[in-house]
């Protein structure tokens, strides 16, 4: 499990100087973010909600409310994470693109009930928000049940990422050329004005800002 | 055409609260970025590919390679367009969630050509990085058709936005809880090695940030 698959969808037939083969690179994609674009098919149509997500070594973890239709089991889902890192500004417009990472991941979700259920709800909740598994209040009974958790496996997946100044250093048009970085980052909390707390360090610490997020 | 169309698929029915159907709050979501996700149908199954947008009043446009299998004409897409602006951090795990702006299209694509496709290619360009269509080299007949450009109509489409505190101050677990605000900015631009122009006034400009950008 070194290597990411290679089906027909994930193999990289275009822009192959973009794609990554290792799976540490699924790992630094999705380690980087907390947001995922899901993919599903409702009466052949396609439908794409923005949702968060854990994951673990062998899966990734979304979850919703049970009303929710866009959470089916059995059928193939997709799921594509995306960092923007910058816009690469070419001397011709045809060479201009984005500087990014981005993984999509394909398989048919599962489920999860019981101790798995907890366990990937503690997972999804430590990677968007560390440190509130133990400091917020745990979902009780009702609150679970009103939850889905769906598993998907980290086994079919495409890497991309695209890095560095435009490619076009040999086109005539002699202009400025480079890129435009773009970052993300968190601020300082903003305190519930119902909260008679102090912000807690595992929060506080988020806002030095060393991790991607986005 | 002052209001989003309520169809089964866009029609808020959960999370009432959260739904937009005013059609300037789609054109404010549409212009606080340029990165989509485009889901499509490939083979029966679902596929979410990251790419930029441009948009006017009538149509948002995306483009690609020819041989991208990713831009199909004849069949629905789902555009989907999220702004993620904090983390909410409730006093149950239960109620935790993110603020975010976000826009769900559905349409389909009709595939553009000749004065249409240039028309729109400079839409792209010009929501994407304001001023290079004037300033960077404008695609030649080969690069042109090498791109393939589609349009999809904004008719059909859903609006959400979630903002402000947490909301279960009444829970019992008396804990800190808030926001964690997240913020998407610009750079200084990277100057290209091989350029040996200055940094042009229109670039310079997006790094005072004063536009959402992701």
């Amino acid at each position: 499990m070194s290597d990411l698959s290679a089906t027909s969808r994930t193999r990289h037939s275009r822009l192959r100087e973009q794609g990554r083969t290792d799976r540490a690179d699924l790992f630094a994609v999705l380690n980087a973010g907390f947001i995922c674009h899901l993919g599903i098919v409702v009466d052949g149509d396609p439908m794409v909600v923005p949702t968060v997500y854990g994951f673990d070594s062998g899966h990734i973890y979304v979850h919703g409310s049970v009303a929710s239709r866009s959470l089916t089991s059995g059928t193939t889902v997709c799921v594509t994470i995306t960092h923007v890192d910058g816009l690469v500004l070419a001397r011709s417009v045809f060479e201009h693109g984005v500087n990014y990472r981005s993984a999509m991941i394909y398989g048919v979700p599962r489920v999860l009930e019981g101790e798995e259920k907890l366990a990937a709800l503690e997972c999804l909740t430590e990677h968007v928000a560390p440190g509130q598994w133990d400091y917020a209040r745990r979902p009780n009974r009702k609150e679970l049940a009103a939850t889905t958790m769906l598993a998907i496996p980290l086994e079919e997946a495409s890497v991309k990422v695209r890095q560095g100044p435009p490619e076009d250093a040999d086109d005539p048009h002699d202009v400025w050329a480079g890129v435009l970085p773009l970052s993300t980052s968190w601020r300082e909390p903003v305190t519930d004005p119902h909260a008679s707390h102090p912000v807690p360090d595992h929060v506080a610490r988020r806002t030095s800002g060393d991790q991607g997020v986005v």
